[in-house]
């Protein structure tokens, strides 16, 4: 009963044009996604995955049987678990500007025949939603129950409240904000200066070079320390290193096992990830603000008509709980239906794609709720 | 009665050789260093002060009257100030590795004639702690009342402690820890990549040439992240811009004020700080640990004779307050003097460059007592 959802693919669709807020057109445009489950006839039981900076649409299952690993949110997706394709049609699309599928900066741009590469547009989250919906309607979903996603993710199922309620029953926003702090483009500053002072970079026009393989894993380091915590590594690593003197310790090629892990996870993402994207999605983080171009942010967030579960995790410093709870409080000020969970984990910001297990029993619930099939929410 | 130091000026002595941890000597060895009030016939109302990373011995006064800034910690030092130039005779001393004054990779070594570079041998904070030695008995003191530092700087008050705890009557350890956490390590390490990654860091020989400017600019970035905190920089910068339309806003070159922040930080220290001495401090740091080659942490810190005042800041997350308070735990745990004192600021691991008014009281009367002026610490 409690399962995997086996074996799935990626799918594509092309759409003629999508107009961005920057007022370009891109066309055409192609979307990356995937589905487990099937959609009702009425076209109404649809769960919206939506995916964090360097995720991609393959959520669940896997996509060959020698795979050694699933998707990247597979234990809450199958028959049985929360996101139960017994009972939902589940969807994820690779955001637009993405490097999995999903047109962006590596894909060829048609009117020069090379990459985009910084020609292509500036994207926000607003446009990646405005994608996401043109999906939405070719698969033939009429409603949505719920638009979910954790850090980036869930900066677009809160866009998702403000520019489709009619289409959406409910939104879960886990580790992230309706605004991107300070603290947080100051994090992505740095982590574009890395990318961009490295001279493979080349203005963007790396294709066919080797690419901006240094810059990039220094991007990713700092990222990921922004993602962990003190404490799970106090646990993790603490200062255990692999040198039985402290004369090869005392040298400047050492490395502390954290250092060890940091490189690996650096030189891990340059494998996988186009700089290019990761520029364009950072950039669109910093430009995500529920209110940008609206009215006042607190005003804007009471405006959300949608009933809304956020997600706050106890050691996330990157978006701290804080953040969380002031889209709640605004809410229930405005006497709509707002929920306020808390994770407890080590893990910090990553903790939304680890903690499965205390996490399931919550979705599961509110997910049941929303589909009318409990009358009330017990958490 | 209660004022500046007025004009001061940095001093530098130079000793024979100093041997190092890692086993190598640098010699001779120089140690540029300042001064306030006077020494007492007994030698034995001496403070010493110690500084952070980028820090020198510049800690109060002015240099030139014109100087349009005064020391980095000016408002605690002088007549009628915590740190009370009627009172006490006041050393601060630029540390070993470091480059302002005090021999460091920036230096000529002598035997080849050129500057040290990445030859200049691996240093540590007891290194640090040694040269320091050095000039105390140099100057004729003969009792220390307080070793005091923030960040780096409470790393070698700790080090003192253990190390030369006949000569110290107290210890301030502000912000700081025993032994570096994995997360103050992960820090560091892409500060250390970021200027090694840029092509004019040369391997260190930069010297004569354009040096790592953005690199060591990058590496300042990311460390004035970790000075600061998240609400600190909500209230100073929130998501605040000077772009009038979108439009302008979206580019890859508009910055968020944060940002224009952040570089403006990254360039004002690529000004006058040396990119090799900032590798070497790090290394310094990350190799810092009371209890490396001693025995187990726990019980090293138990063994520190010295009394013990150890200040954490709310919001610092790059020290985070439990580490200030396992010192004071364990030492009250072996029937040592010892006292935890929080300083409650919006403004992260800074703050003790930046709450004087906060840090006065408890400091005046921390030294009163250990000066035997007061009977009771009262605070």
């Amino acid at each position: 009963m409690n399962g995997s959802v086996g074996i799935v693919e990626t799918k594509k669709v092309t759409f003629p044009e999508i107009t961005l807020e920057c007022g370009e057109k891109i066309a055409p445009v192609t979307v990356a996604y995937e589905t487990y489950g099937e959609l009702n006839e009425r076209g109404d039981n649809a769960i919206l995955i939506l995916h964090a900076l360097t995720g991609d649409a393959h959520v669940a299952g896997k996509h060959r049987p020698e795979d050694k690993v699933a998707g990247w949110w597979d234990p809450m997706v199958g028959p049985g678990r929360p996101f139960d394709t017994n009972k939902y049609f589940i969807v994820c699309s690779n955001v637009l500007g993405g490097c999995y599928g999903t047109t962006g900066p590596s894909s060829i741009n048609p009117a020069t025949g090379k990459p985009w590469g910084m020609s292509f547009p500036i994207i926000t989250i607003r446009d990646m939603v405005n994608l996401q919906y043109m999906l939405v309607r070719h698969l033939g979903i009429t409603k949505i129950l719920a638009a979910v996603g954790g850090s980036m993710g869930g900066m677009q199922a809160l866009e998702w409240a403000y520019m489709y309620p009619e289409m959406l029953k409910s939104v879960v926003a886990i580790a992230t904000s309706a605004r991107l702090s300070p603290f947080g483009i100051a994090f992505n500053a740095v982590g574009r200066e890395a990318i961009m002072t490295d001279p493979e970079w080349r203005g963007g026009n790396y294709y066919g070079f080797e690419g901006p393989k240094r810059g990039l894993a220094l991007a990713r380091m700092i990222g990921i320390i922004t993602y962990k915590s003190d404490i799970s590594w106090q646990y993790r690593f603490g200062r255990t290193h692999t040198y039985e003197t402290d004369q090869e310790l005392f040298s400047h090629t050492s490395r502390f096992e954290i250092e060890n892990y940091l490189y690996y996870q650096g030189d891990k993402l340059v494998k996988r990830f186009d700089a290019n994207t990761y520029l364009y999605l950072l950039k669109a983080m910093d430009l995500h603000d529920i209110s940008r171009g609206r009215g006042r942010y607190r005003e804007i967030l009471k405006e959300l008509k949608t009933p809304l579960l956020a997600i706050g995790i106890d050691t996330d410093f990157l978006y701290p709980t804080y953040q969380q709870k002031e889209i709640v409080e605004a809410l229930k000020e405005a006497k709509k239906e707002a929920y306020y969970w808390e994770l407890s984990s080590p893990h910090g910001h990553d903790a939304f794609l680890i903690e499965f297990s205390k996490m399931s029993p919550i979705l599961s619930n509110f997910l049941e709720y929303v589909a009318g099939r409990r009358a009330t929410i017990n958490f």
